[in-house]
């Protein structure tokens, strides 16, 4: 094997793929396998559960392939000049990588060893713009379960109807749920794992150019910009998140998104002494937070439209933080029921976004 | 207390004396203590080994003083609106804090328990640039031993003679000597900790405004922009650092700067397996900088000015790499006696920074 390319080329390819290699040292999926064809290098990684492949182009001298331990290559090629990057195999266990005065040689492990690459029927596919999945994995990623107690939690559901992509995300104290309209001639749900999704998320770039996604059986793959991401799905059923949305709301109010953000934010650095609980209590159009702690008290009232009862309620600040800040809106609308039900936010208006935040029990 | 300030301000004077308040909470030493007087605001905060006080401008409209817990005041005042920040005091015990709508009450300690403030003899000073003190800092402090095996290693040597300063750092495997002309009419030398002149590196301009130093008994003031930052000196004995630089010098080169960082740096990827030893071939013109390990081995060629004899030696690669991110000369000379001597790094023809790094053993 021996090819030349640039080095911006070799760092975008290298740093899509690195990351589905595997961090157990000595084994073949620590390493990304290079193939090299006709002016086109692929690279490939995986640790099974996810598996990355793209492709660049070089000049390439000699066909052939080499599976190079990821992480070494990873920083060695960071470290080089901006110039041409040229690999050239040295015997059976050598790759020699060089640029400039920068010389190196990696060991390489038994490219036939690397595991096969999954294949998947596409028949099955939807369409939808980068930055838009982009956006609708932000926006509701951090709501997924981190503890593994319920497996399915831990990743996000990605619930196809005709025209139309929902994403969810729930871990038992809150739930985050995104629509949108796409291109797709199938009804169809799958749970992809988070970690996948935050791979996508990293690779996948802010354009209105499409992302392709398929599904079949348990596996799923997204393809864009000659690089395509497989992805084991994660088995089970996932909740019924239609259900857990209230029909009912006693109080409504709309309020601006970056001034009730602030104001948490405010009230959360004396929150943290008391579990960051906080309050809010609704009346006469007027918003009060207000938080308490040993190293003081804090008390803002905010302007809102609001409708329907007064109310007081308790929250975990984290919970409602993370909402506030995944959205991108203005202003927001916020619904109530009592204090001890859930609040729902959404955009005003329509059902782009809903968050479900549970409150947590006042102690006065 | 009632005064009135711009956040901003408010902010650069919290932010530069917050670092000396004392971690340690419910204490009156965890505290910032404000005093107001006639348009002036002076902020205190002290741990004892140092302590730092500003001034900032305000609108008093009551002069008083409070004493408030410095992080919580720090949070709470970077989360608040760009916009003017008013203080009162309620009762003993509290401090209201409003900017627009933000409106908080923080406890407040006893002021009256706050220590009473270094004072210092200003007899014997020096002055010298602000950036050029920042630079003689930051080119020095990273040879500072970190273990408190001897504490006086871990502070700086400032030796200072008739319009002279030198500041020495070293830890016993290498050592940092940085020399600048200053206005100073004392010869005296002390040992100021390295936190301390962290801090100032920290909170000094890069400006070419002067700062003054002072030293008296076992303290020193560094004083500049309505800031003074006491600190005591460490005690004991300094090594006589002017007796470990070499008279000798078998083999010399000059080399350039960023060529040989570079270099190194990739060599160091490898060496992290092997103690991070990488080895240095100097002949024929030519440093050849060489490491070796599992994962692969890197050989790379850097020309080179040379004089004197062929070498072989191995190094520690983080203790010439922290030399070569110091400086900030393009070209470097490096002097060499055996390879079980220590090597030089020196500016082209001039003492200005002398760098001294211990060789390792080589293993073949």
């Amino acid at each position: 094997m021996r090819f030349t390319c640039a080095k911006a080329d070799l760092i975008q390819a290298v740093g899509t793929v690195a990351r589905a290699a595997s961090k157990m040292q000595k084994t073949i999926l620590e390493c990304i396998l290079f193939t090299c064809d006709d002016g086109v290098v692929t690279l490939r990684a995986t640790d099974i559960a996810i598996s990355i492949k793209t492709e660049m182009t070089a000049q390439v001298e000699e066909k052939g392939k080499a599976a190079i331990p990821s992480k070494v290559l990873h920083e060695m090629i960071s470290r080089f000049p901006e110039s041409d990057v040229t690999f050239e195999s040295i015997g059976e266990n050598a790759v020699k990588i060089s640029c400039m005065n920068a010389q190196v040689d990696l060991q390489q492990m038994n490219a036939d060893e690397f595991p096969s690459f999954p294949e998947i029927d596409r028949k099955t596919q939807i369409k939808i713009q980068q930055k838009l999945l982009k956006s609708m994995i932000n926006q509701t990623i951090f709501a997924v379960a981190v503890m593994e107690e319920k497996p399915i939690l831990t990743g996000l559901l990605f619930d196809i109807g005709k025209d139309s992509l929902t994403v969810v995300a729930l871990d038992g104290y809150r739930m985050a749920v995104r629509k949108e309209t796409v291109i797709s001639d199938v009804s169809e749900s799958c749970v992809i794992p988070s970690r996948t999704m935050r791979e996508v998320s990293r690779i996948i770039s802010d354009t209105e150019e499409n992302i392709k996604f398929c599904v079949s059986g348990n596996m799923a793959l997204f393809e864009a910009n000659n690089t395509q991401i497989y992805t084991r799905l994660l088995e089970g059923d996932f909740v019924n998140y239609r259900n857990l949305l209230p029909k009912e709301c006693a109080t409504n109010i709309r309020v601006e998104t970056e001034m009730l953000r602030d104001s948490i934010e405010r009230a959360s650095i004396l929150a943290r002494e008391t579990n960051n609980v906080i309050k809010f209590i609704i009346e006469d159009k007027v918003l009060e937070v207000t938080s308490n702690s040993e190293m003081g008290k804090l008390d803002e009232k905010i302007p809102v439209i609001s409708e329907g009862n007064n109310l007081k309620i308790a929250f975990n600040s984290k919970y409602v933080l993370d909402v506030l800040k995944a959205v991108d809106e203005n202003e927001v609308d916020m619904r109530f029921n009592t204090a001890v039900s859930p609040c729902v936010v959404r955009n005003e208006g329509s059902d782009k976004f809903e968050y479900l935040i549970l409150p947590v029990q006042m102690r006065d």
